[in-house]
């Protein structure tokens, strides 16, 4: 056979769609379903010998029963779940030689020689051995710096794709609507607007531009799709009682800042939206997905989320073929998706949805080269910038939430002393979704305030109490400390750290059905009902900060804990998130004042559990507040303090009315250092719709900011363009559009600190 | 002119639609305006004299500006907002000449002579001075007793005729989904089928059967259309995000029975849905009610509602005609309705969407005969049997949460101590939106015991505390008083009682926004975030707990607080919500065992406000728990117990397989009196679908109970009749069907405490 007549879908130059239908008219039934499958758990399918890796059994009768593999996750994930450790798992040292073993077989023992996809959890950094671990995306969010975490998201896709993975799976669509969810720390904050900039940078990071991708830049999912943050009473993939409108304003604005960069695909949610869970919703994935917003990307059901649906649909068959027909192109773990031979067969489901979604599947391995070059690109590899990243990050998510001035920085050498659960466990400021970490890596706040004190300080540490639970039994060594320091570093907060013992899901989450998993607070499947921190750590702060010395505490959380009680008993508190291996280090340079504090809230802090839910874009109802406390946060979405005072002025527009047709204008303000240290300063746009709208607005709503430089007594003019884009609102029929009437643009540094101008919309002329 | 000349309306025999329509064609756009207009505070209209009452000059200008008046809210209501009292309001020996003093004026000084409507509150009776105040509708709700509601309903009504009112506002579609929410004590529980029974008793009550209404019976107005017990943190008039399903599913189902059993009108929402305030939803208002449903009544809107819309219209002109094109009928208040002429000659909304409203307004005159009629009917006069009925549903409202057995009833002669801020309030035990009472009106649960306890006891009384805040003054008596007593009878709970000096909103809410009003933590505008007692109370409890004593507790209140702490001190735990003026002795019945207790949970109870919501038909998700505590009730949904001991067998159906088209079984459960004493068991039914739904199913949903009497030792069978209805859930379109699948029907005494037999539902047959 001549080269000439080698099939089209071969033919490098041929354009996909092309060479996706001739691919397509060549498959058999069973290996269509192969292409939709997704079934096995990648770290069954190797395992260590003494002279390296191979391939398992199980793996090659997976590869067999469908003559291929459309993916397959999780080849090098690492975690107590999967209890893949650094006894047998995939180092960054063998991973490429691992990854293309899997590719070799899969492509040389099947019929057509398609390539399979390796999909990876990447949610803060590719979960796996030697995988760079950063700050958890609330942290992110808490950074409002989009360019950093795009550099980041280029950094982890690299890596990922120097290891052999393709695709990256990475949590950015939830909110946190609700912080007693365990994976609150998975979300960029409560703002469609914010997680929009972040989802975008994400996409373009990991992705790149264009349409076929970089041999050292990989496909992204998007986790999750869609409402996942608004499942009832925080609890983990349980229901939604989301309207389309509150869907859409709120949730499914990251989804389609994502889908407008590019996303290769998006992850179904295991939550009901109206009554079906999202792999079940032809309205969501079809109607919406692609329907309205053009997407021609892969829909990935969540793990097992299949399963799920046999309840509705009766068996395991039409489970399938419900979730096919809405829209799911590639499943995962599931029972459903490796039956759909028998679906079409019993006519559950037609041929041509099964041809659609395989297409999908195809498509994306032609985009990411993988039929022409399917191996790891050797000259690919390069010394990570990843470690600096990630501190980076965790150094700019560093939130200043309350300070009495002088406290900090700590400045002077001094004696310190360090406290807290969370003062020097490394796990415990990682969050959920990582890797055993080899030892060495990273610093704990404690080994960061060792590194970074000035010379002639003595820092002494006592752990003080457990991270959960009541136990007072190291109350006392730590007060003795205490007593005998100039300031106490309390290190408090949560914990998503997953132990050897801590129970699992068939999906990976925690089960925490017999009690709280020892030492967690958070992290999927660990909801918690009340937000205070544990009565220890409360005890814990009181008798410290009864020895008179300064406290200052330190927030190590997956989640905002509600903390009315820490400001009367702190002169500091910070709060640091999960900043990950190197975040102990960037606590220490905030605390010492080698960097500013230039984190700002992603995510309102409340005062109690009882007052949920609380965020800054509520319907603007006048709400009073209960009559037992306020509505309205402890810290607002936004919040953050500095080491110096900023002064805004008032915004000033470029015009005062505006055409809906054509609404450019300018919002200018004025801001200015008024203190004695040089700033970061974030500087909020917020629109506030008064009069004229067609459905009920929001008290205010993020978007736009800037981060701005100023010296000691600099002042700046901020300005930002005031658009279409800045202006829309979703009118009758769910489409954005500029409606007419009065909005105020607001600026300032908090949503709860802005100043206000005033701007009418004017209606389009009637069509003369 | 000849008789045969009278106008077609004035024809008593003609048909009520021909009536409408020639009585329209006779009005002028400003008569028109008028009939639509419901702008003044009844208790305006009026002024005492020394010679009895007098109309003002107020209430004929407001006749006069529209040559007419379509309704009049309030003329007799009296309450701390209106600042009606004994001293200048309208008593029962009043309250006809007033009402036809004002009726006499309306059809004497108009062109057309149409009567006014006159509208009342009556939520839990007539509020108005001598109006016979029933138990809240939480307290109706735990009755499980529609026919009882039903008599009383009817007596309410009649009581309004016979003091010239025509319509009474009565809530019943509101439900308790966040017991934070200060208006819980108006909703008939959490779940729709309670609710609809209890809303179809109180239409068949107070309207009686067909088209027109008998002397002695009155329209109703079901509050409120739709969604309200949904708002966002059960905050008062909030938004909803609900979405279409859930609103379905639960929200609607109280107001299709209504609407099935006539109801004159429906008051739609304060609340928005889907980002419209309920009185601009015309896919509510008309799409749903009228077109899917059928309604031909009236929608009249909520005090001050439209005046809300101006911020979305632009102007209360434009505001008005979003509401009236939404399907609005009748304002309340607002200053937008009564500019309806200028909204029609902008051209902002048709004359026939006005004609569309009058003609329902006008209809409603007929149908209750105000033409032929217009005046009180002194025949239908009649010796009230209200407050004998009152203190039934007193009575079989209260809930037995716990108890240890032996300590009630409280048989024999002793000493009893009775404490708590509850104890000797009458006020406090009346609920929200009930007028001043007459000196000597009404029992506390303290005169109660006084007038139960057998001859002999000695009975001492302290208050203890304060019904809010944290004092601690009075605890010292109330433990010396239960330390030399036998039983301590601790009377607890909450007050949604308006005092002279509390603050109100424009439509009567209390307002709280500089703290709590005093002694009050429930009613409009009270919502609570916390659901704890207050400290003071539970310093209480503590110290009297402390003495030894037995303690039992009596909870007053208008929603379900969390009291988890309660059952470790207390023998036993009553819940009497607001029982209304004889609800002290309607406990003291229980407590002695001169009635049984035999009042069921309407609502659950949960444990913290922080595992908010809480309700037993949550979709099923298997969820385990928030991670420090359950997300279950502490009492479930259905609990009450009696004073014996009662057995429930297997239910047993007559047949295990069933066509969907024809559904129709039995479901049979023996229930068996094992105690001591007789009792008054509700068996109740639910349905919990396993496989083959169409939409996700909720764990459990109550679709029949029956109340049966037992003897000690006595079995009786109870049989279900399981049909369509019974089985039916919403399908894909949001219509009724009984979809295919398996089914288990489970009887039991409370939804946490159920035995179950399965059904399957076949498929229909494929049309041959």
């Amino acid at each position: 056979m001549s080269a000439a007549s080698a099939p089209l879908y071969r033919d490098a130059g041929a354009p996909v769609a092309d060479r996706v239908r001739d691919l397509l008219s060549r498959m058999t039934l069973t290996e269509k379903v192969g292409q939709v499958n997704q079934r096995m758990y990648g770290w069954d399918a190797h395992e260590r010998t003494p002279e390296g890796h191979r391939l398992t059994d199980a793996f090659r009768a997976e590869v067999a029963a469908f003559d291929g593999m459309g993916a397959l996750y999780g080849l090098q994930r690492a975690d107590p779940w999967s209890g893949v450790t650094f006894a047998d798992g995939i180092t960054a040292a063998d991973a490429a030689r691992v990854a293309d073993s899997v590719q070799r077989h899969v492509m040389s023992s099947t019929r057509l020689g398609i390539p399979v996809l390796l999909v990876e959890e990447v949610p803060h950094g590719h979960q796996a051995l030697d995988g760079t671990v950063l700050p958890v995306n609330l942290a992110v969010g808490a950074t409002w710096d989009p360019d950093l975490y795009e550099a980041a998201a280029a950094g982890a896709a690299a890596e990922l794709r120097a290891r052999g993975g393709h695709v990256a799976l990475v949590s950015a669509l939830d909110l946190v609507r609700d912080p007693r969810w365990g994976r609150a720390e998975e979300c960029f904050g409560e703002d469609p607007y914010l997680a929009a900039r972040f989802t975008r940078a994400l996409v373009r990071g990991m992705q790149g531009d264009g349409a076929a991708y970089a041999p050292d830049r990989a496909a992204v999912v998007l986790k999750h799709f869609a409402g996942q943050g608004a499942t009832v009473g925080g609890r983990n993939s349980a229901a939604t009682e989301l309207g389309p409108r509150e869907l859409h304003e709120i949730h499914l604005v990251a989804a389609r800042a994502g889908v407008r960069a590019g996303a290769a695909g998006v992850m179904a949610a295991y939550n009901e939206y109206d009554g079906l869970p999202c792999a079940a919703s032809r309205d969501l994935l079809t109607g919406l997905l692609r329907g309205r917003w053009g997407f021609t990307g892969l829909v990935m059901a969540d793990g097992c989320a299949l399963d799920r649906l046999v309840r509705l649909a009766g068996d395991p068959v039409a489970a399938g073929a419900l979730a096919l027909d809405a829209g799911t192109d590639l499943s995962l773990w599931d029972g459903c998706f490796p039956r759909l031979a028998e679906a079409v067969e019993r006519g559950l489901v037609s041929e041509d949805a099964l041809d659609t979604a395989v297409a999908r599947v195809l498509t994306l391995k032609f985009r990411l080269g993988l039929f022409e070059r399917p191996y790891v690109d050797e000259a690919a590899q390069q010394t990570s910038q990843q470690p600096e990243l990630s501190e980076r990050l965790a150094r700019e998510s560093v939130v200043l939430l309350s300070h009495d001035g002088p406290t900090l920085p700590l400045a002077e050498p001094s004696r310190i002393a360090v406290i807290g659960p969370n003062a020097d466990a490394l796990p415990q400021q990682l969050g959920d979704y990582t890797a055993p970490q080899r030892p060495g890596t990273g610093l704990t706040v404690l080994d960061g305030i060792r590194a970074v004190a000035p010379p002639g300080t003595e820092v002494a540490y006592a752990r003080g109490c457990d991270l959960v639970g009541g136990d007072r039994g190291g109350v006392a060594e730590a007060v003795a400390l205490a007593a005998g320091a100039d300031t106490a570093v309390l290190v408090l907060g949560g914990s998503s750290a997953r132990e050897a013992d801590t129970r699992f899901d068939s999906n990976g989450a925690a089960v925490v059905a017999s009690g709280a998993p020892a030492g967690m607070t958070c992290g999927e499947g660990v909801d918690l009902a009340e937000l205070e921190l544990p009565d220890g750590q409360l005890a814990l702060l009181d008798a410290v900060a009864a020895t008179g010395t300064p406290v200052v505490v330190v927030l190590v959380q997956g989640r905002p804990h509600a903390v009315p009680e820490l400001s009367g008993r702190a002169r500091a508190v910070l709060c640091a998130w999960y900043p990950g291996p190197w975040g102990g280090r960037a606590v220490a340079d905030v605390l010492f004042g080698r960097a500013e504090p230039v984190g700002r809230l992603p995510v309102s802090v409340p005062r109690s559990a009882a007052q949920l839910p609380v965020f800054y874009n509520a319907k603007d109802h006048g709400y009073r507040g209960y009559v037992d406390q306020p509505a309205t946060a402890l810290y607002a979405f936004g919040h953050g303090l500095s080491y110096t005072t900023v002064e805004y002025g008032e915004p000033r527009l470029s015009r005062t009315q505006a055409p809906v047709g054509d609404p450019a204008l300018t919002c200018t303000v004025a801001v200015t250092n008024t203190g004695a240290r040089a700033v970061r300063e974030t500087v909020q746009l917020y629109v506030r719709r008064v009069a004229g709208s067609s459905s009920w607005p929001r008290v205010r709503e993020l978007r736009g900011f800037a981060r701005i430089d100023l010296d000691p007594g600099e002042l700046a003019e901020v300005v930002f363009v005031v658009d279409a884009d800045t202006l829309a609102s979703l009118d009758r029929a769910l489409e954005y559009a500029v409606e007419p009437g009065e909005v105020l643009l607001e600026t300032g540094p908090s949503s709860d600190r802005t100043r206000c101008a005033r701007l009418t919309l004017t209606p389009a002329a009637a069509p003369g």
